[in-house]
């Protein structure tokens, strides 16, 4: 029997399958684009393996998680829609509202970038910016669906997100025949926990690694402890990877398919997006270069095969940070 | 029956009709992406019309050019393949040369941007600079097919070239079900007589507008006089858009097709990268944001009608000029 939590949310939900992953796709396809995967032969050369991205990037909202949510939003009834974000899942769900004509209430930390603001409100979501912390924000969002209706749309503990964002690994299996392991950013754990279902099925050998940054370190002292561990002041320039603790769904996932997740600092996460742009002329946000920040931080690049697939997540990014960060 | 010019292009071929465009899609699926076309609402406010952006910067290579390249080289026998180019064209060839496992050489102007030549060197193309207007370097490519032998791919006079940029305007028309107008960069005419073939096909009261530089104007004068009008000395910040002349199928194919082409100045093309940036978050070349740059100079939007679409060309740009115009 399914039990609930104080939040509403229904912790023992299946976790996605195969089969719910080929339906997202299908229900995705003409909103999701199936973004480019290329090789990048400056990045190959510097690291001595052959390294590919996975141009998420390049989504029509410049960040995968319109994966997840249109997968949801198509699927529900309810037209009052609410959600809790840092800006990325926002700009998703605001994004699939405005598609599928439904009202959307979007709760942003008070700190969130003004580009990701703009961008949720440019597709009609009313925004309130509230509190710093993944917890508080999610607390005035259930307070919002309390008083007034709606649904609250979870960014990463719901099948129904899981199996969007799973198409993404999903089309890394149809696009690349042979590659030894993904680099997936860290947040909330809904990106890798779905590309770890999609890559495990179809290409058991190949090893799914998380990049996470030290500061909101969750992934690898959860999958090390056999429980969910939870940072009680995450930071990090990287704003999309700065949730308290993997959701309880993505736990279950990672527990059984990631091999394990690499920490990255901030240094290393602005030299990465420096990098991206000057090497592989791709720009992105620090959650997006998160991936390369790992491959730049490896002593003992083996580890990861002879053929490395990155997940460039996103580039949502203050054009002011970034000018900052690329004229150095 | 066919004749043939000093340079070898035929040039009585048939200029391509939408059977061409549909098996060029096919072709060049899994390799040319099916790019985001998305409205900018922000644009949408700032001009009291609906604003669409067609992104073929989020190709894999960040150009249009791949779709015409991999649809030519796929249908070549020949492995020795030589391109004339100010880049774009070079690193689609380059990257459709490396996918097929052809030998490629470039010739590229001696003012040629340095990322678009680490560009077609990173997938393997040899790079040789030359000149400075496409015909030196044609000239240059020449020579080298003369000496060495192999297969010249012309960047824009080719009826597969032009083909393949035409799926652009397939993929338009399948992702939006009314528009009014779309403005296209013109160079040699090959995306905007491509996407002209599809468009008038499938949406026949759809109007075709061509963005040209005041300094490299070719393609309304050629309408105007009824015969293809070649620039001297064509100067222009978006390099993509230099050429000194429309080519001759492109030209046969517009005179029919094309609603007008609308001059824009280095001024307005700088002013539209920027807005591209501020305003919708996606970053262009020059060549990519003319289009933006005919509406911001257009007195009397009315002649687009409510819904617009903008084909953003391209994004091969210098981080350092980028930066300069990002930090005004």
């Amino acid at each position: 029997m399914a039990s609930k939590r104080r939040d509403g949310l229904d912790t023992k939900q299946k976790a996605p399958g195969m089969a719910d992953i080929l339906a997202a796709q299908s229900r995705i396809s003409g909103v999701a684009v199936r973004t480019p995967l290329i090789e990048a032969p400056s990045l190959s050369r510097a690291f001595g393996v052959e390294v590919y991205l996975k141009l998420e990037c390049f989504q029509p909202i410049r960040v995968f998680k319109i994966r997840g949510a249109y997968n949801k939003l198509a699927q529900i009834r309810e037209r009052e829609v609410v959600a809790a974000s840092s800006g990325n899942h926002g700009i998703a769900v605001s994004y699939a509202c405005h598609l599928l004509d439904k009202s959307c209430t979007v709760v942003v930390p008070e700190t969130a970038v003004q580009e990701k603001v703009d961008a949720i409100e440019d597709f009609g979501a009313d925004v309130i910016r509230y509190g710093r912390y993944t917890n508080e924000r999610e607390a005035k969002a259930r307070q919002i669906v309390a008083s007034k209706g709606g649904i609250l749309i979870h960014p990463f503990d719901d099948p129904d997100i899981i199996a969007g964002q799973g198409t993404c690994g999903l089309e890394i299996t149809e696009q690349l025949s042979e590659f030894d392991s993904v680099v997936v950013p860290v947040g909330g754990g809904g990106l890798i926990s779905g590309i770890a279902v999609a890559i495990k099925e179809r290409r058991p050998t190949v090893k799914i690694f998380g990049a996470e940054p030290t500061g909101a370190r969750k992934l690898q002292p959860s999958l090390e402890g056999g429980r969910i561990v939870t940072v009680e002041n995450p930071t990090s320039i990287a704003d999309g990877l700065t949730s308290r603790a993997i959701g309880e769904i993505p736990f279950r996932i990672c527990s059984r398919l990631v091999d394990g997740a690499f920490g990255v600092s901030d240094t290393e996460i602005v030299s990465a997006v420096r990098n991206l742009a000057v090497k592989a002329h791709i720009i992105s946000e620090p959650s997006g270069a998160a991936p390369l920040a790992v491959l730049q931080g490896m002593k003992d690049i083996s580890i990861l095969g002879e053929r490395v697939v990155l997940v460039i997540s996103g580039a949502n990014v203050s054009l002011e940070w970034l000018i900052s960060v690329l004229k150095n």
